[in-house]
């Protein structure tokens, strides 16, 4: 059975953005194979050091999200990372095997240092942050880790560390294969940006039938009548591809879109907030019943499972660098 | 009751800069205080991870080093890196704390760069290892630390750090101060350079009476003669301050060597070489009654006693980070 390690950082609700990106994936994947689900609280304290009440509440959050979506937690473990003491001792040890300057280059890691307004002002947690994630990875000696695109250089550098572990001390870590969601960049609701809370332009898992058909409401394309010939490839098409799951029928508005054969963006707009509202409504009733006692209990049973498979592969990977004493 | 941290790298044998510099005093403290002695062995990856047997075997030879020197494992308890889980996740979570900037400005880093000549081929896990010391010092709560000067820039690091949490946090962690030793810095056998293994210029707590006085031997001063007026401040002088414990005949020397008052370099050294011997030679005996198998069976003891104290401490400051689940 294939090993699945994939999860977020705890920084707000999860949006639409999250669910085609990687937890539509989990949630179906969780099925097949032995899935591992981080909560990177750890990596929250990069950027949010001064307000830990704040990220514990958002820890509380993203699971109770993910159970709402769709994660059972029968099948998948949930991995709060602070819980998880063999994630750290395996930083300390992969940071030994990565050129200084390999880390500083991780495209993901400048990428994050521009879109957070970082400048010269970030802890040295920030770029550590880069190392964690191979051990958060290697940890459970996941095969398949279903990401977003921008984690790819993530990954390519946990490939690099299984292989020069390998090279030194011998094979413990399978190299990791990633697998991108199916829209694996959604735009916000702004159409310029990507899905994000910080950005304001998000739809969240959590957002009633109401809020998701006045944020629909305000996309703007630009179109001016019903009649217009308008662009199907606009920020609503694209809610319209991802979230409408007749392909035909998408295809057909689409089309009728293009020729200006009388579709107004308020049809295209009601046509999307009734799909979105359609993924959502079950998660709303499911969240209903998710008692933080509940959420509690369920991390605690997982931390056990989950400290079970990272312990093992921690003393293996010791085994295998002569530090078994 | 004061506690101590203090310890070394294992890259090799100790010799007598490491007694004068740290290691005296640690064994005088292990009377009044309670005294954790590190073995840095994930320290010794950041320049050596291709050679993991190597590092193993510093290991258990820094520990014998030290038992010969008159550590006594029933007051001061050896505290193998690798064998406390703690001090990793202290390392992540101070990680947060620290500017990158100021991690990277820091002195003793830059010249440890430098010294080993790694230019910039080093592993991200090098200037994390700065970050690092501070979890190494803070994991046992320690007031105080018996270090080598070129270790201050470290000590003012960790109190920093210290501060931060505090202020972020609540007072966990007391706010060390370093102690230097007697002889901060002594010169190697070639007057120049701080005494090194790597630097082929000094004499071990574990060489022998013969190995002891053919290294005098080669110490070069440029003086000819007995009746040739000496310079009192060279290499041979610092070695006869730093081991000929009797203070009023070192100045009767120092005075007749520098009169060149009839005292060849020949009977300084021989002098010198006697103080040496007369050092190391009780840690002779005492290294020939040590075996690997009771080495191994005092560091299973102290690893439990060490984790029992760092682990309480990490609790502290999970609890304090809001981390407690």
């Amino acid at each position: 059975m294939t090993r699945i390690l994939t999860g977020d950082t705890p920084t707000g609700r999860l949006h639409l953005g999250h669910f085609v990106g990687s937890l539509e994936n989990r949630i179906a994947l969780q099925h097949q194979h032995e899935t591992f689900v981080l909560v990177a609280n750890i990596h929250a304290l990069t950027t949010r050091a001064a307000d830990p009440a704040a990220i514990r509440r958002d820890t509380l959050e993203i699971v109770r999200d993910q159970l709402a979506a769709g994660i059972d937690p029968e099948r998948a473990t949930f991995v709060v990372q602070s819980e998880i003491p063999a994630i750290a001792e395996l930083t300390i040890l992969f940071a030994m095997l990565l050129p200084f300057s390999r880390v500083m280059r991780n495209p993901t890691l400048k990428a994050e240092i521009i879109s957070k307004q970082l400048g010269d002002h970030y802890s040295f947690g920030f770029p550590l942050y880069a190392v964690g994630q191979c051990a958060d990875i290697l940890a459970f000696r996941a095969d398949l880790v279903p990401v977003g695109e921008d984690q790819a250089a993530h990954i390519e550098m946990t490939r690099e560390v299984a292989r020069r572990f390998a090279q030194l001390y011998g094979d413990v870590f399978p190299v990791p294969e990633p697998l991108f969601g199916r829209v694996p960049r959604l735009p916000g609701l702004d159409g310029v940006e990507k899905m994000s809370k910080s950005r304001g332009n998000a739809i969240f898992l959590s957002d009633s039938a109401d809020d998701i058909r006045k944020k629909v409401a305000r996309i703007t394309t630009g179109r001016q009548s019903p009649t217009d010939p308008g662009d199907p490839t606009n920020v609503l098409f694209e809610y319209a591809r991802a979230f409408i799951r007749d392909e035909a029928h998408v295809r057909d508005l689409a089309d009728r879109y293009a020729r200006g054969d009388n579709l107004g963006d308020g049809e295209v707009k009601r046509q999307v907030a009734a799909a979105i509202d359609a993924l959502v409504a079950p998660m709303r009733e499911r969240r209903a019943q998710l008692t933080d006692a509940r959420i509690v209990e369920i991390l605690h049973e997982h931390t056990r499972r989950a400290n079970a498979v990272a312990a093992d592969t921690l003393a293996k990977a010791k085994d295998a660098m002569r530090l078994a004493f």
